[in-house]
């Protein structure tokens, strides 16, 4: 954290070797396309959600081998003289096409496409898949907690749950979902994510008196403050905080017990108390289950932690990065594809569509292989029905052409989300929403 | 990435509001006692081992609050210009005692304590609590897979399927608990863990054939080198590849299919090819139970990615950060506890003892709130039996004092998990190994 870092040796020991026998064997320079795809989603998920790829473009600018990158390397003998010299100079210049992020996607989905030499673009594959793997993971769970939530806000609340960088990212991938703000700071500071938050139990503990915390708190944070009524009684709290603050008290927050419960028996006493603007927030290891359960109850808001920053029982995106087609000796691109047990690859550089029908509702995810466009695309915008493109030109020549404001990928999320089927935004374990239909 | 950045906006919003309602309640300076424990061990395991605490003093150190985060906070009106002045000037200046690094815990243990003024302390929480959250899951998911695989050592190679920076601290935290080497540059970069790795199927895939392929391996890093054998068919890479490299290859990688058929095919054909001390490393999904059930088999290593990043089923630890004392009007210290349903805490600042039986094993976790020291407490690194106080002072008045290598961390580890009954190694769902004994 205290000192500049290049991305670079966010990377796999075995990137490197396989540059430098590359390097030597000639064979460095052949043209190679890479795909990023996930060949299942989690178990009994319907849809997976794109995100990531802002915080990729960001760690592509910031992927040089600087002098302290390569002394490391040249002191632990990780490669040769000539794979440092080409490290040296190394600068992604090839082109990167991907799915946009809040885009939905499917087993198969070529979400990412980096093409370059096999030099320059097998270095990416660590960070990509790092990025790729946590904040669609992330970003995933997000959407089912959103739909579950319904009309209601959600706060996100996990940082002290996960690694003190991947909160930074999980809080950004949640915005990107549809939650309404995060805790962390910095993730209002870099991706100027809503942040939100008023106090804890140790505030209450502090005082003297529940009172005198609440005093405190409203002097300070006004009446439209959120106060924390469970540290001792949540009755005698809701009473204390309504005469402190009066019936402009902007909420109380419930982080224990049976949270339907404890919240009808606080809504009948606020509002007994006249408090009927008074908000009720709930937190407490909520995940989309849960925040389901509580539809019917008398909550005005969420907070979500664990559940969300460990992506719901699915803390990774399982994507992959495959070479799927690269120069032959007489300089001809051709498909390439492994043929391990159980984990087979399609070779040759895939095209994605998603197909609507008449109403604008996604029909199926189109994968080909040839670079011919199915019958009846229309222009990315033009809603509904047809065919849409899904992927879009993100870095061309090295230069990253593809940046956009998080804002964008929220409301795109919103919309990609929103042409799913309906069975798509059930929580029951199920299949994916559309078929993938590969086109060979 | 590309900015050096303090580690003070890795914090929840609610700390600093919770401070200014306390700078203007005029609370903020009361001394105060935090302690980080688990109320639990994730659902089934029978240790916990503490680890992040060298990342954390680290963290400590950068928690700064310089012009870009005031102005952060400043411009989303974050807090008010009181607390912005006091952030300015804000450096911990308390002190922190703690478990050491790659020592057990167990439900109560309290392996951080942080002692300081509420102000200085509670901006701690969120930073704190990431970074032990985070780090003692895997360092725990970590040394279940070492004593699964017996002498036999790991590689961890899982940085792709956690956040970039996530992968970092994994790897440092599986290298703590007894992994041999880690794929992750960056790891060795900062922390010194031993890094290694070879080639992947992208690298098989790039050449016209596979013996190309492995003639260009060879060639560039010796006949010592590890190849991927299932790209295509098994049994052919294997001829192919002792008859380039010879009987002196050093490993063959199996990354497919049943491993354990597998291996053993491999192992028979390695040896009628008279490459006896060629070994076999398997890779693909593993965690501690196929690691396991892979004891018979004939294999020389493992790597583990995916299970070792994601905290094998618990990819975090589920401590907590709470006020336990804090002076009253008077200036008296006074425990303080919550009495939140299903949430208890105990007041009062803990001190914490091992003890162990006349043959240096485990009985239990001795937790007491008054600072006598129980009967029979014999000085660290005396051995076996009596009793082992288990808090070290890492933090004296901010100055950080408890800074140590990562070896010895990983050494500690050894001893203490030996230390424990054998009932801890067990790999099957259970209870702690040791009960924790509050003396209150």
């Amino acid at each position: 954290m205290s000192t500049s870092m290049s991305s670079a040796l966010l990377t796999d020991h075995y990137e490197l070797t396989m540059l430098q026998a590359a390097l030597r064997g000639g064979v460095a320079f052949r043209k190679a396309t890479f795909e990023v795809f996930a060949r299942h989603l989690p178990d009994g998920r319907r849809y997976g959600v794109v995100a990531g790829t802002g915080r990729l473009l960001d760690a592509l600018r910031d992927f040089r081998f600087g002098e302290r990158e390569l002394a490391f390397l040249r002191e632990n003998r990780v490669v040769d003289e000539p794979t440092l010299e080409f490290l040296s100079g190394y600068r992604f210049s090839g082109d990167v096409y991907g799915y946009r992020e809040g885009e939905c996607y499917f087993p198969g989905s070529p979400i990412l496409t980096v093409e370059g030499t096999f030099a320059e673009a097998v270095l990416l594959e660590t960070v990509i898949l790092s990025i790729l793997n946590h904040d669609c993971a992330i970003a995933s769970a997000a959407s089912r907690m959103v739909h579950a939530a319904g009309s209601r806000p959600i706060i996100e609340m996990g940082s002290r749950r996960t690694h003190e960088m991947a909160a930074v990212a999980a809080a950004r991938a949640a915005y990107l979902s549809g939650f309404g703000s995060s805790s962390n700071l910095m993730a209002g500071h870099l991706y100027g994510v809503p942040t939100a938050g008023t106090a804890a139990h140790a505030f209450t503990l502090l005082h003297d008196s529940e009172k005198a915390a609440f005093q405190a708190q409203i002097d300070s944070l006004g009446a439209g403050t959120t106060l924390l009524v469970d540290t001792y009684d949540v009755a005698e709290a809701v009473r204390t905080g309504v005469e402190l603050a009066g019936p402009d008290l902007g909420a109380v927050r419930l982080d224990s017990g049976d949270l339907a419960e404890v919240a009808y028996a606080v809504r009948a006493q606020l509002d007994e108390l006249g408090a009927h603007k008074t908000r009720i927030i709930v937190t407490s290891d909520l995940d989309e289950y849960t925040i389901a359960a509580l539809a019917a109850a008398p909550v005005d808001g969420y907070g979500v932690g664990t559940s969300l920053v460990t992506g719901s029982g699915a803390p990774t995106a399982a994507l992959v990065y495959k070479l799927v087609a690269r120069q032959d000796e007489e300089g001809v691109m051709r498909p390439v594809a492994k043929r391990s047990v159980g984990k087979p690859s399609r070779g040759g550089r895939k095209y994605a569509f998603r197909r609507l029908d008449g109403s604008g509702t996604a029909e199926a995810e189109l994968v080909t292989v040839s670079g011919d466009r199915p019958e009846g695309v229309r222009p990315e915008g033009d809603r509904p029905g047809g065919i849409r493109p899904l992927q879009a030109e993100l870095v061309r020549g090295g230069e990253i052409v593809g940046a956009e404001p998080l804002e964008a990928a929220r409301e795109r999320h919103r919309r990609s989300v929103a042409e799913l089927p309906a069975t798509a935004r059930q929580l029951a374990r199920g299949y994916e929403a559309i078929p993938t239909v590969f086109d060979e």
